[in-house]
């Protein structure tokens, strides 16, 4: 008998009470492992992510949390080749397992890199500008985005043993939140050994991943308001979760991306010569292949012009006759089997189902062995077939429909209720647009292909951790990844309302209205050892003369009429004569606020948000307002991002111009230490 | 006989064809309107909104949807003395009319300014920078936000009958969405009145907006994927809702907005004596007492310090003793009926409930006449008390809790189970950090009250139209409100994968990769009417030179080290000799693209995103490109908004810096017609 997976939960490894069910290598029929969680406390589990695993993983910053997410995506990086090895089990070509392991990793190391560069050093997350709610300024709004003290439990289909865990893992993680995984039992073994590499490399706070390897069975009735399911499978589980009282009634949030019948589209200006029609073509062989066509993202309905079906029909099919199909573990394989021989009669099936309104144009010879082989099949629909747009072979099977207007395939493509993801290739811009617009709303991701991006393109079937990754109706509804749309879902909004000094109080950024502290040094000499939200400095003030503007647009060669011509500028409404150029307002403020010498503020990198608000004209004198709005440290340098309110205003204290400097500024700086 | 209320569907007006049900006056019991729905075919009502109503609302952009939005409630505004009239009688007093009226007028004023000021003039959103998902910048990444093609279903609670309705309909029209409302019955002729008005007004397309008064039978039947219901009411409908097959299996979006057991929350710091007191003591008297305790977001549980308790609870006794209850037609009444008497069972029913663990220790007198008036009452929990978390009365009741630390109050906050809107009423900024960030994940909004915001506060029961309403948990997982956050949530997000130029096309928004258009003339000398985007120009060279850094600085006063200071500079590592100043640059490079004269180029208000990428140093040559990205035409003006792309390159093709410059330029130009 072969070894009984285990799963890890409360801090140790659990070895169920049952033989279990046996899984089988889908090429040989082998047993590969054997599967339960028979006697598993569930509620313990539950109990060591929210009180355990919760607040050690919120207890880090975004940016620890990233960069322990940086070290795993590393460490698994130096298994792959016993992930790779063990993948071929589930019947995935070496390319299949790319996808899977490789496709894994990349997720991880993505939300790496994103966490680190565009969520804050901080805990929580600001969404949106402050909101002045009341006249006076002193009441104000905020949004914030804080971590839920809950458990993420993640269900995963049984195709991406590796990537289907890591692309909901690593959004989850950042969001401050524990993880429980479990995967479909078919291919668990994979998901096992990776996680296996996981614990044992103590990377993760303990708690912050448990694995469930077997029946899930009362997970659900644990669970409360701040807790999340994340389900990936098919469309009827989905409803099945749906109805589950803690979902009903229980506040738990349900995330669902299930399996849907996503199109491709070829343009109605494609012909047969153009580029465009070979990449069309090896889209679809290429979707009704990968993984024999269990991918959830895969091309069942292939929506072409009704003059061009019958060559697009004689190419896939050429395509599709040189596809070698056998044991992934043998050379020369281009396609491995199903993952079981179930599935394999669930895909027959639904083939028989769509044979009532479509006929078969392409069958290929399914090899004569024992594991859970399938032939491609390619079918072209009757006219007013309805079957396609219902029944999902989960398998290598497409079926061609034809269109005569861009409505009529942006009609049909909707007809899937709700998809994935679905690609159009074509050349022609208009096309693109008319084509794109419609379908959006049916469709989480589109995949506009032509000659300009064919060789950068990652096909239609792949998602990409900085885009969404769900779609509406049938699909599921959910939204995965997306960069860090995929680590906000796991939070939650909520409305901040108070005066200023209690925003920045709360937010930890300093908000216009608030106190500035106004020192005995220049906020410049400080380094972020010394530094506090809300330091500021009032400056010296200047007073502009028409002199210094006629010199600055000698000097700049801005010479536009506001600023040079008294007759044209005093008949404009805008200006009503004269006014200085904003840069050189900028230009002296910066002359006001800067600190000549070598100090902590390292360089100013930037500008956001620059507006003028007020002209200034020849006499105005202004002053600058710089107050520390937010410290950003860098876990991986010796220096931080400091951003500082600016505001301009003129000798009636009225802003002339507002913008936000952005400096790099160092974490110590040693001619400071020892004074205060 | 009264009245029966008649539904406005599929462009007429609708009479049932049964007599209905008799809906009284909440004070005197005298019936005031029948209501039915009895025959109405609502296939025909959904096929309506679809064909007709969506259509209409989709082909107009943000900003005209705004500008009718606007145009809607200045109409109803002229009215509203006969919706005042007719408020009173479901019980609310010229207060309680004000919250729901000019409530609800605010909120659509408030969508229509928000539309056209944060919205593009356009049918699409983009959510998200472009993101290069090749390294050869061919294949990019863009989400953008379409209007779904389907209904909003809106179903409303009685107690807001004109802002439960106006709240709904404003962000799902912005969004493109024709609108069923469905009015609660006990107070739909107040609804059906609004909606008289607006029929009549003729400033909503045909077809966006239809009335359905009565029962809503089998409507969620007819909804399909595209479609979504938001309903606002008890958590009890809100799981029936959940259950519907549409929803579990048909892909219908559903928002809940219910009831939930919100808090107040005294600060540990704040004693008898201070202004926050008496800010807490108003608040949850202000909360018991408007709209009789009839509102989603009043205040049920009284977080208190277990020292003050008494002293609070005296407070607010005394308070509530000052309250005059009845007949609101009448002078001096500050406290109405409860909308039926069937409610008021329902609240003396939850009131039994809370006594198993609570004491009564104020109850007023409730004056004896006909209608359903209940005194307020205020209940004191004995310790470990679990009702008062549960069990929730609508109307004029409270219970004091009592705590000793922030966690505690935070833990009971919690046991509420998500709730829409929480208040902290404290002046210590430490404490209104630690509280606000452990409610936060418990609320859809808190208020955190003190003497600097008191005077501005809009209290604790108001949701605002910019602030996000909802909760998580019991409070209905759902987000309504939030400014442009209510718009996007009717809105389905897609990732666009395709090349820059596709993604320009797509979107009408330039973006970067993309075509530039070289054209003869400036594009400076373009009105709105003759730019295109992608317009560009390549402007002429400059060579910067050291004199003109050591210009610059002594002219501005930027006498930064790196400018100004050989030695110093070459021994940073990020200058590694002298640099020309940031602000220099873009000076320069304002002189190089600026057009002197006149011209359909009003004025530059402002600079977004500026980014200093590569040290510009004595003898580099630079160069601008600047692009046309975005139009954005001003509907009540005569010039629209122009943002361009630019970037600085050195001698060596490389970008210096990056940023959009954003311009006013007129729609047209007198002097260039007639010219190409």
């Amino acid at each position: 008998m072969s070894a009984l997976l285990e799963s890890y939960t409360a801090g140790t490894w659990f070895h169920a009470e049952a033989d279990g069910e046996a899984l089988l290598d889908a090429s040989t029929g082998e047993e590969v492992a054997r599967i339960s969680s028979s006697g598993l406390d569930l509620t313990a589990m539950v109990e060591h992510a929210r009180n355990v695993g919760g607040p050690a993983v919120r207890d880090l910053t975004f940016h620890e949390r990233a960069g322990l997410l940086k070290a795993l995506a590393k460490h698994l990086s130096a298994h792959k080749g016993e992930f790779y090895a063990l993948s071929t089990r589930t019947g995935a070509t070496k390319t299949d397992s790319m996808i899977d392991i490789d496709g894994g990793l990349g997720t991880v190391f993505s939300y790496a890199s994103k966490g680190t560069r565009e969520l804050p050093n901080d805990t929580i997350v600001l969404d949106g500008p402050v909101e002045q709610l009341g006249r006076g300024g002193q009441f104000m709004g905020q949004h914030i985005y804080t971590s839920r003290p809950g458990v993420a439990v993640q269900i995963n289909a049984f195709n991406f043993p590796v990537w289907g865990m890591l692309e909901k893992l690593a959004p989850a993680f950042l969001a401050g939140l524990p993880s429980i995984v479990k995967p479909a039992s078919q291919t668990a073994y994979v998901t096992e050994l990776v996680v296996r590499r996981i614990i044992e490399s103590g990377i993760l706070p303990e708690g912050s991943l448990q694995l469930l390897c077997g029946g899930a069975g009362s997970l659900l009735d644990e669970l409360g308001v701040q807790d999340s399911v994340a389900f990936t499978g098919s469309a009827r589980t989905a409803g099945i979760l749906r109805n589950h009282p803690s979902v009903l009634h229980g506040g738990v949030t349900l995330g669902v991306e299930a399996d849907s019948l996503n199109c491709s589209i070829l343009g109605p200006d494609v012909n047969v010569h153009d580029p465009e029609f070979d990449f069309f073509v090896k889209g679809v062989v290429a979707e009704m292949t990968a993984k024999a066509g269990q991918k959830c993202t895969a091309i069942r309905r292939v929506i072409v012009p009704e003059p061009i079906a019958d060559q697009v029909i004689e190419a896939i099919s050429a395509r599709l006759a040189k596809i070698t199909i056998g044991n992934p573990a043998e050379e020369g394989i281009r396609m491995g089997p199903l993952a079981s021989l179930s599935q394999r009669d669930e895909v027959a099936k639904a083939v028989e189902a769509l044979r009532n309104s479509a006929e078969i144009v392409y069958e290929g010879d399914t090899p004569d062995l024992p594991g859970a082989f399938m032939a491609p099949v390619l079918l072209r629909a009757r006219a007013g077939a309805t079957e396609l747009h219902d029944v999902e072979p989960f398998g290598p099977v497409s079926t061609v429909i034809t269109y005569h207007s861009i409505e009529e395939a942006v009609a049909l493509a909707a007809r899937g209720k709700g998809s994935l993801v679905g690609s159009l290739v074509t050349n022609d811009p208009t096309v693109a647009r008319e084509a794109t617009l419609g379908l959006a709303p049916w469709h989480g991701r589109i995949l506009v292909l032509n000659r300009a991006d064919a060789a950068e393109s990652t096909g239609h079937g792949s998602p990409l951790p900085m885009l969404v990754h769900g779609g509406p109706g049938r699909a599921g509804g959910g939204e995965e990844l997306g960069g860090i749309r995929g680590v906000l879902h796991h939070m939650q909004r909520t409305a901040i309302q108070a005066s200023p000094d209690m925003v920045t109080a709360i937010t930890g950024r300093w908000t216009t209205g608030s106190l500035r502290v106004l020192g005995s040094t220049h906020p410049f000499r400080r380094s972020l050892a010394e530094m506090r939200i809300g330091d500021s400095v009032e400056t010296d003030t200047r007073t502009i003369s028409l002199e210094d503007i006629d010199h600055f647009a000698e000097f700049t060669g801005d010479t536009f009429y506001a600023h040079t011509d008294p007759e044209a500028a005093a008949a404009s409404p805008l200006f009503g004569g004269i006014v200085a150029h904003g840069y050189l307002v900028v230009s002296l403020a910066a002359g006001l606020f800067v600190e000549p010498n070598p100090g902590p503020v390292l360089a100013n990198f930037g500008v956001d948000n620059l507006r003028f608000l007020t002209p200034v004209r020849a006499g105005d004198t202004i002053q600058v307002h710089l107050t520390v709005k937010q410290i950003t440290p860098r876990s991986s340098a010796d220096y931080g991002e400091v951003r500082w309110d600016a505001v301009v205003t003129n000798q009636d204290d009225q802003p002339v111009a507002t913008y936000d400097v952005l400096t790099l500024v160092a974490k110590t700086w040693p001619q400071n230490e020892g004074s205060a």
